[in-house]
């Protein structure tokens, strides 16, 4: 949120007006020939032009013409667990910021681990699933793109949070069970098939599929830069980066 | 998040240029006394100048002098049902909205309202608190004011909520219980008191005053209009208000 202040408008007005009374300065001398001429013009005219121009900006940042304010959005990756949801997601939000949005990125791990007691059961899930939702349709009524990845394994959750968002735009990382298992660094599924964890979902907990994502990614058929590239178009097809 | 497009610098490069030359050839004119040389040099200078504007303005929107941001902050009500939490930090939204600040107002039944199954018990209640404190550190940090009016009564939570904010305003209501419920308009002291609500704060529920709280106030001696105004007080002088 900005706002100019007085302080600017002066500092502008000075900086112009060196710019610009020396270029009038220059052509009275030119088609005149007379430098008393050039001189007496060029003074009168600093003084009056800098009033003039310091109203002229005063004026101008009251007009909002060619502001442009974003559409915001909260873009929302599911996936099984080690589908590539955080490294797309990561990868857009870098491509996102160097175009300077105001932009907040959300995901499993930065949320729960202020929340150490919330567990897996299903209520736990949809409970931390809407909660994070609620937070992202606050951000993004406060103009701020939200880049949310989360397993959210389950449809009403995700529709809780697509019902309250303006611009909900799913993801699904559609990464089968097995090609997770080879991205997983931690070692995770090979834990919960052996029972050392329990509720993880893809192998003893249920994930639902989203019935109609706004797009589909496969890590199987896509590289990185491929999946990025497929979510910014839907971006700009949908004018939502100005 | 405001960025000037090149449309904006360009109106606004034609609306200066209009003011600015002809007010150079009339100086010309009254001191050449001669119309060609006036007309001559206000033509040429309105193509040059509206050129060198145009960059003129271009630059600046690089550069940052003078655009103010804001410093967000976090102001927190908290004090028992009825105390007069709402009432002060709905007025002082009021006040902080008519300046143009990016602001959430949250409150216990607006967030509640999308969460009818959380309950009363400390466990619920400071997972509630913790996560709407999460929810407004989040908005802080991406400028947002948030004004949160919330009964909160235990020290625990309120502390997590002011850990995780950069700049936490705690506002401890002071109203006596008995007051209070001469102002509790749905009668809920009373309905507390015959057992017909449990886990009611201040009568069968406990409220854990805060030790250090920025700011204390009490509607048993202060005007609303007096409380806004402590409140608006402390704000100037820590320089949140710009």
């Amino acid at each position: 949120m900005f706002k100019e202040t007085k302080a600017r408008s002066i500092i502008k007005t000075f900086s112009w007006r060196v710019l610009a009374t020396l270029t009038t300065a220059t052509l009275v001398f030119i088609f005149t020939g007379e430098l008393t001429i050039a001189i007496t013009i060029g003074s009168i005219e600093v003084v009056a032009k800098i009033l003039l121009y310091f109203f002229h900006e005063r004026l101008w940042d009251k007009v909002n013409i060619g502001r442009k304010e974003i559409k915001p959005f909260v873009i929302w990756f599911t996936g099984l667990p080690s589908s590539g949801k955080t490294t797309i997601a990561n990868a857009l939000t870098k491509k996102l910021l160097k175009r300077a949005y105001t932009l907040e990125r959300l995901y499993g791990d930065k949320v729960r681990q202020l929340f150490p007691d919330e567990g897996f059961s299903k209520l736990e899930r949809d409970s931390h699933i809407k909660r994070v939702g609620l937070l992202s349709s606050i951000l993004e009524k406060n103009k701020v793109i939200v880049v949310a990845s989360f397993v959210s394994p389950y449809i009403e959750a995700r529709d809780f949070v697509r019902g309250i968002c303006q611009n909900f735009i799913e993801v699904y990382i559609n990464t089968p069970a097995n090609i997770c298992e080879k991205y997983d660094k931690k070692g995770l599924y090979k834990r919960a098939k052996s029972g050392l964890i329990k509720n993880f979902t893809g192998v003893n907990d249920p994930y639902q599929e989203p019935k109609d994502p706004e797009i589909t990614l496969s890590i199987e058929s896509l590289s990185l830069d491929d999946c990025v590239n497929r979510v910014l178009d839907y971006l700009n097809q949908n004018k939502f980066l100005v």
